[in-house]
């Protein structure tokens, strides 16, 4: 399932990215696209919209990820759970994860790393510092372009170690109970 | 409800955080206790164990956390639905959010900040790297001590944006398509 996703507002980007799924990140460096699994991110500033993330550096995608400067970002949901586990069981050398889960590549329009297309949400990302990557393998990204699916309660993957994850449950609409400056 | 929780490994503290859920973040600091939530943190290391996470600077724990270089990092779920909203939405002038809310403090082992005995996980945490909080409000914590009661499935909170949550779904197994080095 394909995904037709629009552009969403960069000040919005939290409400896909806090709740804290595991995401697939795509790359593009030398003429090959790669992807990989994360599960350690978090949300830093609305506006410019910047986002934090830990990437291991015996992943393969974290030369590609660091020299190009790019990334995409994307959000996978209940159906991609066979490719979520695949890819983070695969290494790159072993060919190209697109071809090999049948995921299949979106034009962003910002970077040179492509989107998911399977993928109900995907942020496009250029580094904005890389000071904590020597000590803590950890990339600050700014999102420069967003683009998501209108999908009610989505359920996303969030991963608890030991090979289990735990899949999005139900919301709960609280908002009344909000002071219009927290919501 | 108060849960009785035991030692928990340090190396295993990813299970209870990666998922993303809200956290209550307790601080001492002048003979008073805080409670505040906090929604936007991450895993950044196993060994030892690090965490980061976005504090607000206008936040009334900022100063307490920040000058005490300590703090608890206390997982709720679904049953403290209440005081989680109440307390996103009140201030410290409020008055004592202990008291306010009917949580009670439970004594750490190794900080000054108090447990919430009402949460089924409790990280003690010490500041081990502040350079990131003036520029980004960002602080990187090694959790030095963890209380965890056996909970199946904790139904954990994770924060959509506009008051509303995500209740933790159920759990899926995929242990047995993981190579035993991704586990």
């Amino acid at each position: 399932m394909r995904f037709k996703k629009k552009d969403f507002p960069l000040t919005r980007v939290r409400e896909h990215l806090e709740t804290g799924p595991i995401v697939l990140v795509t790359s593009r460096h030398e003429r090959r696209s790669n992807i990989m699994t994360m599960g350690w991110h978090t949300m830093l500033q609305f506006t410019p919209a910047l986002f934090g993330c830990y990437i291991w550096e015996g992943n393969r995608s974290f030369r590609a990820i660091r020299e190009s400067r790019e990334c995409v970002i994307n959000v996978p949901t209940i159906e991609l759970l066979e490719q979520v586990v695949a890819i983070g069981n695969s290494h790159a050398e072993d060919g190209d994860k697109f071809a090999a889960t049948g995921l299949t590549a979106g034009k962003s329009q910002r970077v040179k790393a492509p989107l998911i297309n399977e993928c109900y949400a995907s942020f496009e990302c250029r580094l904005f510092d890389d000071r904590m990557v020597k000590k803590y393998s950890f990339f600050i990204w700014e999102i420069v372009n967003a683009h998501v699916a209108q999908v009610e309660e989505p359920r996303t993957l969030h991963y608890r170690g030991q090979g289990t994850f735990m899949r999005a449950g139900p919301e709960i609409d609280c908002k009344k109970r909000f002071k219009p400056e927290n919501l």
